[in-house]
């Protein structure tokens, strides 16, 4: 991709808004300088950020509009009242109309998938959306999905969710044929639902060139890093990513607590700082911001509302990287390879 | 209770048997010396650990069988070949004859669910077992259930499991009315499958007095400790159990290498060793060892497979608490006062 890389931001999304939305561009700006912007939301919010970042500024264009999207509303209320009009809607239709190679926005998840299948539209073959992002393990990183876009899905579900999030780990880790693991309560044959057995099957049946099955996965062979892509209903794998992330806050807070028990301890601490800044780093959960829609006819990224700039711009990069090495060319190309892969059920159909 | 807890012990059962579960059984008299066993299993293995155990030996009958489930065995085959005979079928049995007042066994989770389901039997209004835990938090343990001993359920069964765990919960922190959550990818009302939601206006309408429902509760709630007991069908709980184990041994891995790395670590680390120590004892797994399953006519501990004497302890522990408060007279008296208060459906049935 020899042009710029042209990046939508929904410039009223999350808790803040324009004060850690622009600079939060503006950092992953200064690590991706062939990018171009474009900047939704209230205009007098937005120039006021930017003359605090030039080198943003000549690199964006603001589109002004009143309209945004609360973190409360529902995705129906939010469609009503923001279609058309709202900085998360134009957002994602810059990217609908080839004006934007992908939108990112912190705001509201419900509103920004409504919308997003709403303009977009899936992809063919891809019944429902999913959101993928990247957990750091101890092999390095891994992709995993869905992380909460849609709750259950049958083996159609599933396989769909592997060679997107094959696509996608492709694309992130420069890999061949990333490894694909199915997330369930045991490892054995015999072990999870019906539709999960089933993916399995048709995974392995299947043997497709751009994906290794690796089989079943549990919920410790995330941290483990036991394939490359962990794929699993949005329901369990919202609910594996909030209890890792609950763990490490928790375990966090016993060691803050535990260390500034004694002197001994405090003494410890001062010595061991930088180790505890490396462990800081390596969970830093800004550094995993970004989650991408997948299965949608265009990119969009998801940034968490909480995060600060420096988080936002993680989520930027996410953006980045997705558009930079093409991943919707690489997910169209993955589900036209197999021909019709995905709508295939039985593992006889296939050779 | 004036008499002892008389508890029956799969002496095969785990990854290395008798040599675990002996001394771990000692190890939990010392804590509680009005415990009585009943050893099931190979005599001659059984007896060679108990010399090395005198007061265990005082308070134990050993009864010997040849016949031991294996750790590889399916349910269907456990059932086949170890029904009448094995080591797990006896102690569950045992409980089952009046005869001891819980079974714990380390053995194979699917074989144990199944003898104990198909000996036992199901209590009344319960269709499906449930396997129950103490989960350690910021604000001290909760009871989290189902942990992977039945997938999927209707708000029917979701019901069953916040009156157990409810009872679980009152028994082992002697609280008068617990707090119940339900696991959900979100707050809002709005969020999860029907059958969650279903679940949650029927225990708001209901307004059980022997539980407080306090709402849905995230993945990373948990660990905040949002609830005194937080319920979910069995996927979601194994893979939020796992997930947050998995990430607690990662984050270890990495303190540990942070600490290795250079020598003011490493000095660091020797004056707050006693920080680390105190964290390892928190987060030690073997401290939470010990799943009590849920539904049936009888109480049955599993410990993990592959814990040690140390771990195995803390599974008896649970036993021989859960038989001592007498948890299932509790469930059958939360079963019964109100009425059939399980076989309600809809909230306009119930004051």
């Amino acid at each position: 991709m020899p042009q710029k890389v042209r990046i939508a931001l929904d410039a009223m999304g999350g808790d803040v808004g324009a004060s850690v939305i622009i600079p939060g561009a503006a950092v992953s700006l200064s690590r991706h300088p062939d990018t171009e912007f474009l900047l939704f939301g209230d205009s007098a919010l937005i120039e006021a950020q930017l003359a605090k970042h030039p080198a943003l500024k000549a690199a964006s264009r603001v589109i002004h509009t009143d309209v945004a999207i609360s973190m409360q509303e529902k995705p129906s209320q939010a469609l009503r009242r923001g279609r058309r009009t709202s900085s998360m809607w134009l957002a994602i239709d810059a990217v609908k109309k080839g004006k934007a190679d992908v939108a990112v926005s912190a705001g509201n998840t419900g509103a920004l998938m409504a919308m997003a299948r709403f303009n977009l539209h899936m992809l063919p073959g891809i019944d429902r959306p999913a959101i993928a992002a990247v957990w750091p393990t101890m092999r390095g990183d891994s992709v995993v999905l869905d992380l909460g876009a849609t709750i259950g899905g049958d083996a159609h579900h599933l396989m769909a969710l592997a060679v997107m999030g094959g696509a996608m780990a492709s694309v992130l880790f420069n890999l061949e044929r990333p490894t694909v693991g199915l997330l369930n309560i045991g490892v054995e044959e015999v072990k999870g639902g019906e539709e999960i057995r089933e993916a399995a099957e048709l995974l392995r049946a299947m043997n497709l060139p751009q994906l290794e099955y690796v089989g079943f996965v549990e919920g410790d062979g995330i941290g483990k890093g036991a394939a490359d892509v962990i794929v699993t209903e949005g329901f369990s794998g919202n609910i594996a990513l909030k209890a890792a992330e609950g763990t490490a806050r928790q375990i966090n807070e016993f060691l803050r607590e535990a260390l500034s028990r004694t002197w001994r301890t405090k003494i410890g601490y001062l010595f061991a700082k930088n180790a505890f800044k490396a462990l800081r780093d390596k969970l830093d959960p800004r550094k995993s911001n970004g989650g991408v829609l997948l299965g949608l006819r265009g990119v969009v990224v998801k940034s968490h509302g909480g995060t600060d700039a420096e988080g936002f711009a993680y989520a930027v990069d996410v953006g980045y990287e997705m558009a930079h090495y093409d991943l919707l060319t690489k997910i169209n190309q993955m589900l036209n390879r197999n021909g019709s892969a995905l709508v295939q059920t039985a593992p006889e159909d296939v050779s």
